[in-house]
């Protein structure tokens, strides 16, 4: 198999690039002296599976500063230190249908309205490492957590942050403000010196769908393996993004494009699927919503091209009950379950097996061939051979065979 | 196997049920007369699966309005008659943030900001059926839709309309407005007439069920098998509903709870997992934001329990290569792939089998225990052969076996 | 003394007029296609003094429709018929710090936030001949009333209202609103009706400056000498002019020019100084905000060069003490006031003659010369002489002398 | 004269507090806890005739820190030193319809609303002394011109400033926020500081009613007799307090009390009517709004009961022609004018007198009687000689008599 064949997945990547690379217009950032320097034609994109594996295809190396891009990963530090119920009392989940700068505190809570726009992030950040943390410890804290994200030392590219630093009135208002109204957990200078220094912090487009995988594999880095966030912090995670992670465009996003997603003006943008897989793009000039312009259209190719939509509904699959079986002596009837079950699926095994069972032989569901079953699918398997108790010659109705264990490892999530 | 065991799926509906009858709190709706006349007390849960297969516990039988639950569906018949692009030019898809009845009309486009507000929804139901219809045509198509999502006749409360006529001032500000802005699609007595009309449809939790689990299959009715909308139309639907249709609780109820639902203020729900079921419940009485409070908490029950969450990352499935066989002559190896094969296990089968690509045997890819491919899947297997090449002896490299087809059924969504 | 110095505020106003030519800029409207018919070369003033006075320069005399300049009007009448409390259970007054249309209803009391926009316009309207008026009722007494404030009968330009009914449903929608707030007086059509009506009311800038006038003398038409509305209906209804007459420019309008103002769509502008003149402009091209680019240039020109500020601090006047006379017998010492006696120079007096009241003579307050007495100047010398008792020689310490009987004639208002 | 009559407007006042005293309601302001510590049974006024009598009632002597009612006069001292066009670019001048403490950036000019809100008013501090004054600088600045209101020296509350700077943080919020938009004229350390320690000014009601009496005279102190401002930055902050000075209820404000007038949280609150008094009112409990409930009574009664409102109509005045005299010989008409000719009676006079100018005989226009000609009359009359031009005789037809000049002090506002 010649070097294309055997990376279908990098060729896909290169075309898409490829395709890219013909969409003009947008503007790098300016706000910031030092990003304006960014070369406008570097192009890069990254494909990590929940296994661990790399495809990348253009400038997928060349480094830029995380920016906004770092948002949902200090919210999934925080909720996983902190729980979602205290970092609720301090920042909403609500899109604010308004600009990253947006000021949009809730009136009636002083809460910034979600972690995604500048004001809740600050907030984030002012949570991590504790109330007392100065920012070299809060920033220590958001670094360590990056970089177990991304599976490799993280530096700060200090022209920017410098720049940042010397621009950053706006984001110290956000700060005073949430501290006047009782949400900022720190001291203000403490959260924007580390908040500052957290966008600073130089990524690749590699270094991003790492990341993004690691949330995708509900919070293990498929790389390292290391646990970097619970399994809850990475869902919770993923459904803010869903929901606030493109800003003002975040529910035209899901329609039409349907990944998770969160971008920065550095431009980078981090996407995923949960179980699937996470992506990261890397092009300089934005759009007017302060999204990368061909990194939108890098993911919008993916999305309409490959089905990689949230929420699609998914082809037919082939029925979960691979054969139905007599044993040779006519007392055992075999099931032989195939695929992974889901709840759907194990509720169609369980509907369409119910009438088979008998007083007068043994129903034997075999989990062999079932490659996964989900917890609320294994919820529903949990009790049945009880249930049905035992036939007229005292054995029991139903046995399960799952010679790998599988029903055993479905948990319903905490 | 006794009732309860034979039905898993019911038992758990009806512990769900047991539970949130111990919930208190909440109101029934009485800013129509005739909402406050309903039982408080009733309360019943539904839930079909994708192979339409009815489960229901409670009164899950028990008619009522259905309200705001109408409006995914209507959008949803709406798309699919006119398309995203014409749609969405008359109204937008972004959470409001606001509640159901606010005006949020987007000050540059005149568009409502979604079409699960009620000033959306009625621009919505004024492009059914064209310009030109009247409230009686309207009417007409988006009962004749909303009775094929269900499967059944469905008829209006006609105590109900009369009440919502004549209390409906300000939905008639709504769409005034949205037609001086030049939305609108239809007259505004047409489009608010047919508007009053559809939210008194008479609708039951099994019905709604059964509606959610249409959305759930891509489109088609699960019981009666008729295609209602298309794939694409009903993904899209569902994301709608993703982003807004808890109104402004709409962000935290995905965390949290991680369903795409709808709820009316006739106390009946709709809640779906794409792919996997349709849920319905009712319950009158109304929290604060308008939602069923006993409703939600089934929800919340069912997904906290169940792990029934949209964005949950799902259990390590086992390996998709179940097996790595050489042929008796050593002259192919295969390789027998298993289970759901969605982007990231076509990716992982490609990753690992690569090397195994020689000039001196024939790698056999067996898809016999593969239960489905998706779209994206399917594109990274489609040029495998042909691209790997002949070897040495002048045999294909790589071959596909595939004698259910499951590999062709794969396509990338519209 | 020719035609010119007979005249100087005619002179004055062709200067203006003259001037104001050369000013460029702004359109005609054209949301009503009527309007756009409008000549953008037509230019007109009026001013009319508080003893009816007609000046005029230009094209004083050129119809067009009232539009919004009938706003403060109609508010008279509502607030002179049925009183300020009742009328604000309906209608705010507060500046709105937005467009001539926006929706500006308050969150918490459904009014309109003040009766300056077409809301509370349309809201003082419904008011009108109480809330079971149709149409014609409620159009047939705004109309007598703006003809009692005009002096003369007006029609409606047909054309216009019809243009106005065919592209009023922005205005449909507020009243619907309002009615679903439970702030609209009558039935929305009868209200949209009768505003449309009202807006097409035809009348030239002698007409507004005549209307004006019947404002700053407190009601009364100085021509006709008919009162048309009260005192205190008249300060209200100026009072509002003041604080949301010009829209989002209101305030900066206050600061800069400092005339009670409103304008309207077809090229029309009313000014007043209460107690002083009234003035209406006319000048069909309109700026950004809707107001006539050359009236905004001529009223700001009479500002700036004639000192016609509302709120501008009066040159300091001669002492209201012309003299004091000793009597010829020294029994009586004659302070002789003069001018106009507000309360801040009533104060004056008094603290300059409390020390010449004494046991052996008489001070005689000589009001002859005085031309009138405010209100709360009149209070203040209500009680004096009594209050300053009889001296030795058993006569009154203090005696007023008011041929003219203008020390009565100064009321409180209520 | 007994004590009483001697002062009516003592007396007045008097009454005034007396009532007062019996209205109850309000809470002591405690967001700043050294402010919780006022008394509040404390209750004073003072009224300042712009002649420089001082009247009170009640405790007009009672210290207390100025707060808010520090902004006007802060303003008042930016647009004297550096004009109303320099000021405007950093700050507006309209409504904002919102609370004291609310955001309110223009999101098109990132200029705050208004100089009478927080943000305004820090704004207005960060331009006084220039942008590279430090804390310091400034306050020295707006404390010395807060001297010059007053005339006399003024000390700050060392534990109130201590409380303020401690719970600034939404102050300090809003200058970062005017900062990155800007629109703050200096450091935000600077800006804030000052602001802090001038809203800690101690002051009385006495000093309140002298102030604001500065501003009702034009600008100069009518008891030091020194010009503290300008004539127009008076009249332009006059304004300002009319359109703003109450915060969300300045629209009601002005209809109902007609007093420019602006308090503070401290319980003080000052009004004025230009040309006529200041006046100071003092009393800690505060309504919902911020303002002091019985300065608010006392400032009601004054009104309603004195007719005290700015936009009140006058009652009409004699005739500014006193007499027409024929001399002995028949060669001259004497015209005896009176009174206080504003452009309305200036008007009147020449229209009436015009058909009097002929050929045969002088009209002589006496205005010893007259106690002062306002700018826009004085230009009426300005050129009405020279164009009256000469008569039969030689003679010419029109001719002024003014033996103390008062025609000449008429100027127009620059």
């Amino acid at each position: 198999m010649p070097a294309d064949p055997r990376d279908p997945v990098g060729s896909l990547l290169e075309a898409v690039v490829d395709t890219a690379r013909e969409v003009r217009g947008g503007e790098v950032a300016a706000y910031i002296p030092e990003l304006a320097k960014a070369d406008p034609d570097r192009l890069g994109i990254a494909l990590v599976s929940t296994r661990g594996v790399v495809h990348e295809a253009g400038d997928a190396g060349t480094e830029f500063t995380i920016q906004s891009v770092s948002k949902p990963f200090a919210f999934a530090l925080a909720v996983d230190a902190l729980g979602l119920d205290e970092v609720t009392r301090h920042v909403g989940l609500e899109p604010s249908g308004e600009p990253f700068n947006a000021i949009s505190l809730d009136a009636a809570s002083g809460r910034p309205l979600n972690p995604m726009i500048n004001a809740g992030a600050i907030v984030v950040t002012s949570l991590l490492a504790g109330p007392d943390a100065d920012a070299d410890e809060k920033f220590a804290t958001v670094r360590a957590g990056l970089e177990r994200f991304a599976g490799r030392d993280l530096v700060v590219d200090e022209a920017v942050f410098a720049s940042e630093a010397e621009t950053g009135d706006r984001n110290r208002a956000l700060a005073f403000l949430a501290r006047s109204a009782g949400t900022l957990g720190s001291a203000v200078d403490a959260a924007t010196d580390a908040y500052f220094r957290q966008c600073s912090i130089v990524v690749t487009a590699r270094d991003l769908a790492m990341m993004a995988a690691t949330l995708a594999t509900g919070g293990v880095n498929p790389v390292t393996g290391e646990r970097v966030v619970s399994d809850a912090a990475a869902r919770w995670t993923i459904a803010v993004m869903t929901s606030c992670g493109m800003y003002d465009a975040s529910g035209e996003w899901l329609v039409r494009v349907g990944l998770s997603a969160k971008s920065g003006v550095g431009g980078g943008i981090v996407a995923l699927e949960p179980g699937q897989f996470g992506i990261g793009t890397f092009s300089p000039p934005l759009d007017a919503q302060g999204n990368s312009v061909r990194g939108v259209a890098m993911l919008q190719a993916l999305s309409s091209q490959f089905g990689l939509h949230l929420l699609g509904h998914r082809t037919e699959p082939l029925s979960p009950i691979a054969a139905l079986t007599p044993s040779a002596d006519g007392s055992e009837t075999v099931a032989v379950l195939r695929g992974e079950l889901l709840f759907a699926s194990a509720e169609e095994v369980l509907a369409r097996l119910a009438p088979m069972v008998s007083d007068d032989g043994c129903l034997v569901l075999d989990f062999a061939a079932v490659t996964r079953v989900a917890p609320g699918a294994a919820e529903l398997f949990r009790h049945v051979p009880e249930r049905a108790g035992l036939g007229n010659d005292g054995r029991p109705r139903v046995v399960v065979r799952d010679p790998e264990g599988v029903l055993a490892s479905g948990q319903a999530h905490s």
